[in-house]
């Protein structure tokens, strides 16, 4: 048992030693040999946990869908509805230093699913996971009473994933135009915009 | 003269094949050696025309955004401020074949820099003048008197642009999540949005 757990933590290692060579230096220099050597793995050892270097990056790709996962699933939902919405979303944006390198590091394994049919499956499954945690947010919502008339789980939960990865990208790519404070903002104000008018005082505050 | 339109046609020729080979093999594998065999140039006419691969990347990148530019400027706007608005919007999305590819590799420019300051600066002008366009758009219909009670054109014009940037990315990431008329429905359903409610007929039609 403590083997298998070692296996585990080292390929955790390597996968988190990939995420630094893609923020640092981008997709195009994530080789197995420049991998190996921020994590410290000799390529004898690389070999050993990994036998590809697509093995390596499906398997760092999930790790970053993981981490967001367990985030989801240890969130105890004990707020207002409007506050569970507000967290479920700051989830997906790059509030935070961690949650900035773990979006930026995604963003750069979707672009490569453009390229490599092995990633392409993690990123719809991962889409399709967002989509579902989105459409129970709003029906929480809708159940509380606090929706807009006319509001839809099933009809905003795309549109809003949408939103969402658009705020997502450009935190990433413009932090200068879009700082985090600004997602915060604009957050509210789409939360806002899927609430009754009555409520809108209690989101802003 | 002919020279220097000789001169130029030149770099578009091997800025098109620098967008070929990222659509086919992704940003990793654009090197200048890959870039000179897929445009049919030698080394030595690569460095001719440009003498490092941040150059070639650079004017590359600035002709995606020359060309959406041109496109822009050759569209007479002589429609409805609906029509014209959904026109505007729909050169951001990948709706046609030839949007497609443009934004496929803008998006893997845009990702590059992220690691790649030289590309910075482009990206951030082109998020500007896109802003731009937007916030016209918005006070064409304002100005027209379809806009629903309240929207205003400094307010909307960089949640436009999160929206229509969103959609593009899923548009590139998900096609069978979110084909072409899934992307045209999502941006009516947007437009409508903005409109006073009496309008919405006439979008959706």
């Amino acid at each position: 048992m403590p083997k298998i757990v070692d296996h585990e933590q080292q390929k955790i290692k390597v996968a988190e030693a990939t995420w630094r060579v893609i923020r640092k230096a981008g997709m195009e220099n994530a080789t197995v040999r420049q991998i190996a050597q921020e994590a410290g793995f000799s390529p004898g050892l690389m070999r050993h946990y990994f036998s590809s270097q697509t093995e390596l990056l499906a398997y760092a790709m999930n790790l970053v869908a993981e981490r967001v996962r367990q985030r989801i699933e240890s969130y105890p939902f004990s707020g207002t509805p409007l506050a569970n919405i507000l967290w479920i979303l700051g989830v997906f944006l790059p509030l935070d230093e961690e949650r900035q390198a773990e979006m930026e590091v995604w963003l750069a394994f979707k672009v490569k699913s453009l390229t490599d049919p092995s990633l392409q499956e993690l990123a719809m499954r991962v889409r399709a996971e967002m989509k579902a945690v989105m459409e129970q947010a709003i029906l929480s919502l809708i159940e509380s009473g606090e929706a807009r008339p006319g509001l839809r789980a099933d009809a905003e939960s795309e549109p809003m994933l949408v939103y969402i990865d658009g705020l997502a990208l450009h935190g990433l790519l413009y932090p200068d135009q879009m700082p985090q404070s600004r997602l915060s903002e604009l957050l509210k104000l789409y939360v806002e915009s899927l609430c009754n008018e009555s409520n809108e005082q209690g989101v802003t505050d």
